[in-house]
């Protein structure tokens, strides 16, 4: 597996051992991350941003590294997030393979990588080691957290496990519970790469990789983190020239089988396919139900709607803005609008934002024109 | 592959050759059909069910077959497509494997089974297909034709190749032409079949069958069948008991995973994989807009809405109904809707009834609250 950390990243050591929520710990573990801005005097003006499965800590170009980030747009002087103001902290998270400790790291137990005797990762496991991030760089309070896509579920746990670490929340296209569909798709990425020979229960070397099978966990990852309505517009039903068209049987033959393409290959052999699977199975598993106060009475039954705005409501801050998009299939508005009127019944002043986006789930990564005021506009009232 | 016709299946030959839209063409093939009720001296009482890709003629229990069919709530005495008083026919789909010619048939050419030496298999040439077992069974003009699903773009074709040929008819969750996000899925389920090195080319055998690449397949095509709302209420967050939940690494665990798991578990060796890609391709393929009557001037461009809705315009008929449903998320509402008005342009009487199903594109099969009285009350004014 070729890591492609990017140049410039930055290390903290977490706490050794570090214990991991359903059980076991990690020894000589550490977090990857990155920095924009200048933090301040009272250190009260840092932003962390937690990301979506994918990304790593290099959410836009800094001295450390000038090549653009993934959320170069909104990241930088005068931009959404102004690093003129902020101090912006953007982790990679743990279990992920582009700096953090994860599947992929070596075990010091062994001298060898964890694979999959890396222990059980929660999304609370990942909130705890960003926490501990913000506590080594002497910041005891961020002026806000904001979190996409599982950095949403992942900002939540934080607030929940760490109270008075933010005075402010961003979560967009985020969930307070993993749903039954999402879990389905993801379940379906996870036996993609299970049924690849090549992924030999984790077992694979770059010679034999599990290819095909991480081919299509993303295919199905980028077909739910868009829309039907963007692609009527942009691919229509436009078919490959002849001379890009694919000659094997059943073969590609549409705009969009190649955009498909394309993305699978940019992916496959850049993200460890173990690691793939912790993060994926760990939004499965998230449901802030699970921190319901007492009296829920849940035992170990699945826990309710209620129990997860119950939950919400225990997480108290100033502001919070909640932001989805009506396109989005996997992390569908009500669960933003949930979040919402989760905290606002805490007493947070809280805005549920659905934004008319056509790009689905990811529209935060691209769909700037409507994302840049929204998010920009929050952190100038706070 | 054991291809499972159900007993009491009838059959008739297709003209030898039968020759293919593509390319090609079939000698010595034939379609499985079924029928229900008595055709009436005048002939004039007959109903052509034409289906989605995976079913086969049994649409429900006759004397042949005293079975329960796939739309036993549907077919029979008394039902929305009341056997009482019409004459009902269903077709097994040319390319199927469950009684009609398809890749799995023997070529009589070879004396094995064609594979991938089948045609280039459009959903036209099931359309002319069905057509010739109409005029076979001494129909000069059907009732209705009724098509669900692929079924409803079988339909289109067949009344727009050949005029006359129905009075009326019922789409359901049908649509004139392919978008791309139905395309992309149904790429990815035909590359989980094709990257199965069991698929080998089209050439598996029983021993050596693409097994996981037909799951994979299924369990996509189920997840987008359904719908997220349906599955939040039926499914939740609950887990399956300890006794049941998978002891592999990453195995199933909620409720949701176990259900895909048994539909595919059904599944996998009861449709030939062969047939599954031909099928799935030529949905991809399919474009009323290639009906374009003169003047469209695309030339070898992909066509337009326009295009389509020109096509629909063509197709003559008393009465029209295009049923969809608001949860589908692979024929969404907006194809029936446009199918309703394009009939409506060309002067049918054609209208559009989106339900509130929360079934998604199989609701069909399933909400016989909502499609009995529409598709029985449709019947009763024809």
């Amino acid at each position: 597996m070729t890591e492609f950390i990017p140049p410039g990243t930055r290390y903290i050591d977490l706490p050794s051992p570090f214990p991991m929520r359903r059980g076991g710990a990690l020894h000589g573990a550490r977090m990857a991350f990155e920095t924009w801005g200048t933090l301040n005097a009272a250190r009260d003006n840092a932003i962390l941003i937690v990301t979506g499965l994918s990304p790593d800590a290099h959410a836009a170009a800094n001295e450390a590294n000038p090549a653009a980030g993934w959320w170069e747009a909104m990241v930088g002087p005068g931009k959404a997030i102004d690093t003129d103001r902020w101090h912006v902290i953007c982790v990679n998270s743990l279990g992920s393979c582009k700096g953090s400790t994860g599947p992929a790291s070596v075990d010091p137990a062994t001298g060898q990588p964890y694979r999959l005797g890396f222990p059980e990762l929660s999304v609370e496991d990942g909130a705890n080691a960003a926490a501990h991030v913000v506590r080594a760089l002497g910041i005891h309070r961020l002026a806000c957290v904001i979190g996409n896509s599982m950095g949403g579920m992942t900002a939540l746990a934080l607030l929940a496990m760490h109270p008075g670490i933010a005075r402010s929340h961003i979560n967009i296209s985020g969930a307070a519970r993993a749903l039954p569909f999402s879990i389905a798709i993801r379940s379906l990425q996870r036996e993609a790469i299970r049924l690849d020979p090549n992924w030999n229960g984790g077992d694979y070397t770059e010679e034999r990789y599990p290819e095909s099978g991480m081919r299509m966990a993303r295919k199905l990852g980028v077909i739910t983190y868009r829309s039907a309505l963007e692609w009527d517009g942009r691919f229509g039903r436009v078919r490959l020239d002849s001379d890009r068209a694919d000659d094997e049987p059943f073969g590609l033959e549409f705009e969009v089988e190649s955009y498909l393409e394309g993305h699978a290959r940019r992916f496959v052999r850049r993200f460890d396919p173990n690691s793939y699977l912790y993060l994926s199975r760990s939004m499965d598993w998230f449901d802030m139900g699970d921190f319901c106060p007492g009296g829920c009475g849940r035992g170990e039954g699945p826990s309710s709607d209620d129990d997860a705005r119950a939950a919400l409501a225990c997480i108290k801050l100033e502001k919070a803005l909640a932001i989805g998009v009506h396109t989005d299939i996997l992390f569908p508005l009500q669960q933003q609008e949930e979040i919402a009127e989760g905290l606002r019944a805490g007493g947070t002043d809280a805005r549920f934002l659905p934004l008319p986006s056509p790009q689905g789930h990811d529209a935060f990564l691209v769909d700037f024109e409507r994302f840049s005021p929204a998010v920009g506009g929050f952190l100038a009232d706070i």
